[in-house]
């Protein structure tokens, strides 16, 4: 890497690229230009920082880069917008491989065009850490912006996409219990599948009042929309089980309930629904929206239930997690 | 910074703060939404490395915040377009003192506030070492954007700020000769300002046909409008004279034309104007556009002066250098 030097390796990471239509001047000027026909823009922002927040011996760099960019595309799905463009900045030590540097773009560029947008430039410094921060955009298409504050009390709580796969993906690789049949939870740790059409193509649909991803733990995402919308949301613990989840612990001794309700990244979408509404393809009722505040589970608080978090917290020992 | 936990901190950090008018809707959700009232937006990234992009014994927490906002909203105002909004990725070691995040953001506040705009969200993580990834955005309102590919041959080449400065305080640092002779350059490094009025107050005049910032240095940034332009470019070395840079030069036994040419960070501008348009306020004529390529001084090139280049190359050996 430090002997192709910075302009050269950006010339390679850009070389062939082609730029959804969404992308108006991509990579090569001081800044890109990007569509916003709606007159606004949704914007986010992940950092994903090496032995924190991914390993190098746990996935390879594509996933890595899939995971980059699926875990900011979930959030800008998650106010009800279509994704439009991302942009990358990327720190690398200077002996990393080109390799590395080729997985993670050929994965970042694979997601964001199953995320419907393209990666419109970013930046390339030398760090010491592998440092991947990433900014996502999208477009509202003339809609308000779902956010977590427009929970209803009567509303149906529901999930598009698997819950705790991820979580179990990680339990296993953090007792070095890889095996064939633990292949599936593996992925889906490596690289978390947001079910995107399962909002977008639902948007036509009224009646989607709150809307987030489930990245930190459904009880920690939840509880984000509980208090924002000044509600209390209670679970059923049976409409969340999961068979061939609840087979997996039972091989790792482990309580799947733990990993649906606490493992974060699996940027399934969590939303509640009017009452009088189907729920379209892909949603599955969870729950119900109440008056109160908290988050219980069959009209119990859950104990020792706390989301991650960067700094302190019951979730941050490990590497490999949520932000 | 590890006691108060990652939403006490994001919480600590957003308290108080008024938006822009741009911001429609700030931190505190999965996203951010941001005004487009073009239909399009200008966006660029630029990742700060500790050590690297710059060093907490020769900066203070805020001028570090300061120049990672205005390197960011100079990239944007060398496209034309008005600062509309920024978004933060803060990665910190868990030890670091909560004074060095109140000075990060305070400067990152008060440059983004004399863009124009405001900080719509961010994210805050653990990491090795502190890393600050920017990502700017604005508007171009209904004009075309200024690349670097509109250079035509006859154009007078000109600049909108000082060039030189900052890499004066560089050497000053780098040499350890911090004395109060050194104030104005020191500051200069430190915090960068870029003159975005002297851009922004100009696109009412016709004749601006390419803009760029200089962020790696004079040669190598007209170097990248020559080459975008399919033109050469030849600079006058009378007027880029600066005889206060060459009293501080001589005291330091450096160059001052050096420096002019290939210090990087001042954050000027420069821009290729038509020949029969009268230069505005704050512009310098420093040469001319004619047929060829490459960037010549008084009509010859210039050895030895290629610009900073993040894996190897001449300016890839000290920290506190740009992009």
């Amino acid at each position: 890497m430090r002997e192709l030097g910075e302009f050269a390796l950006i010339e390679r990471i850009n070389r062939g690229r082609v730029q959804a239509a969404s992308v108006l001047l991509g990579p090569g000027d001081d800044a890109a230009l990007v569509a916003a026909p709606d007159g606004r823009f949704v914007v986010t922002t992940d950092m994903l920082v090496q032995d924190r927040h991914f390993r190098l011996d746990w996935s390879s760099p594509e996933d890595i880069g899939r995971k980059a960019i699926a875990q900011n595309a979930a959030d800008v799905v998650a106010m009800g917008a279509w994704p439009s463009a991302f942009v990358v900045a990327l720190g690398c030590p200077a002996d990393t491989s080109l390799d590395v540097i080729d997985g993670l773009t050929e994965g970042m560029w694979a997601e964001a065009t199953r995320a419907g947008a393209s990666i419109a430039g970013g930046d390339l410094v030398r760090s010491r850490d592998l440092v991947i921060s990433v900014t996502a955009f999208g477009d509202l298409r003339g809609r308000a912006a779902i956010t977590r504050a427009g929970a209803r009390v009567g509303d149906t709580v529901a999930v598009a996409g698997r819950l705790g796969w991820s979580g179990a993906g990680l339990a296993i690789l953090t007792a070095g219990a890889e095996s064939g049949d633990f292949a599936e939870a593996l992925a889906a740790h490596r690289v978390p599948q947001p079910p995107y059409p399962a909002v977008l193509d639902a948007l036509d649909v009224n009646g989607l009042n709150a809307l987030t991803d489930v990245s930190d733990g459904l009880l920690a995402d939840l509880g984000h929309i509980a208090q924002s919308s000044s509600v209390a949301i209670d679970l059923d613990s049976a409409a969340l089980r999961d068979p061939a989840l609840e087979r997996l612990a039972a091989q790792m001794d482990a309580d799947a309930a733990q990993w649906i309700l606490t493992g974060g990244e699996d940027h399934a979408f969590a939303g509640t629904w009017s009452p009088d509404c189907d729920l379209p393809a892909g949603w599955v009722p969870i729950g119900r929206v109440c008056a109160g505040h908290g988050v219980t589970v069959d009209g119990a608080p859950r104990p020792g239930s706390a989301g991650w978090e960067s700094f302190g917290g019951a979730g941050s020992a490990g590497a490999s997690q949520p932000r």
